[in-house]
């Protein structure tokens, strides 16, 4: 009986290391809706203004799968990156915390519970945005000069917030590309690694007043 | 008599001076249809054979609309550029000549008769698509530093770049960008001026065998 219980702990405990209870495993993505194509193009806009609404796990994922998402067996996405070295990680910040999207598993996994929103960018609206990607890169694994490697960091992260842009359009949500960002902060924040980058932010969500 | 005919020749130089023959005005862009976004997202990819049919004139509508079409009274378009310093241009070369894309007017403005499709890559399948886009910056007109300079460049590219590969997408068409580029003799071939700086190469055509 003893043993018992204590195989059930152990087997709860293991369960519990597996996938910790603050990871968000996101809802499989929407492939086939939206509307259409072009006219997404010719609502694109940039936004400023943002509502505190929160996003639904459904549009999260919907996001996260224009950004990052995985669209075929080989592990090639919705974006492509020079070589297909698939050097970019999509991080995040939302009011219960910082995360990167983990796009194998369609999980974000939750870095730490502080809200660092506000380190995401200069402008004061991303207090405001209920979620705020940032596209942070593996330089070194593309390009063989230094030149190249900014060159095609910053390629990527236009691909893949340029996908976003299009999402806001077709959802009717406000985003917008920040560039001024204090990436010492924002690095020391997310607890980067030395060979990450940070390239731009992009805060999201329903539009404000 | 004379008077009237000769006012008559002034007249028509006049009208041919205006819009050279060569000038391609090109059908007004499709503003409202193609495919869902998020099938789009999902069967976006990168395809390295073209078959050489050429793409009707709506087709290349739509496709520089998506690059860099104007959407908006402003001049704003369907992707940004940081600070809305508007500065890239997309060239682009067919077997008929190479030409410049005037967002303004819709039009494709004739810089020469060349078929110099094989100088904008590498890569062998650009003599095969009928059409190649090249991605240009003005760097200097925007970002403090050199470095922010070229960043924001080669993130602009990938916002256009990433629309045409979801139009591609979305009409059944081929495409994929090219950093294997000899920048200094497509510049040559573009008759660049000095201060604009070629980024990637963009074939797009109907999918190869």
């Amino acid at each position: 009986m003893k043993q018992t219980l204590a195989l059930g702990i152990a087997v709860m405990l293991a369960g519990t290391l597996q996938l910790p209870a603050q990871d968000l495993k996101l809802p499989a993505p929407d492939t086939k809706g939206g509307k259409p194509l072009m006219e997404c193009m010719a609502l694109r806009k940039s936004s400023r203004s943002f509502s505190s609404k929160k996003l639904s796990p459904q549009i999260m994922a919907n996001i996260f799968y224009a950004a990052d998402g995985i669209t075929r067996k080989d592990g090639r996405k919705t974006v492509p990156t020079a070589r297909n070295a698939q050097n970019q990680m999509i991080y995040a910040a939302t009011a219960d915390g910082s995360w990167i999207y983990e796009p194998k598993t369609n999980t974000l996994k939750k870095l730490g519970s502080k809200d660092i929103r506000t380190v995401c960018g200069k402008q004061g609206f991303h207090a405001d945005a209920p979620l705020v990607l940032v596209y942070v890169a593996e330089p070194e694994k593309c390009g063989k000069t230094p030149e190249q490697q900014q060159n095609y960091a910053a390629n990527h992260a236009g691909y893949s917030s340029q996908n976003v842009y299009l999402y806001a359009a077709s959802e009717g949500l406000a985003t917008v590309v920040c560039a001024m960002v204090d990436r010492d902060a924002l690095a020391k924040a997310l607890n980067l690694p030395a060979n990450q980058q940070i390239m731009y932010s992009q805060p999201i969500g329903y539009p404000g007043k």
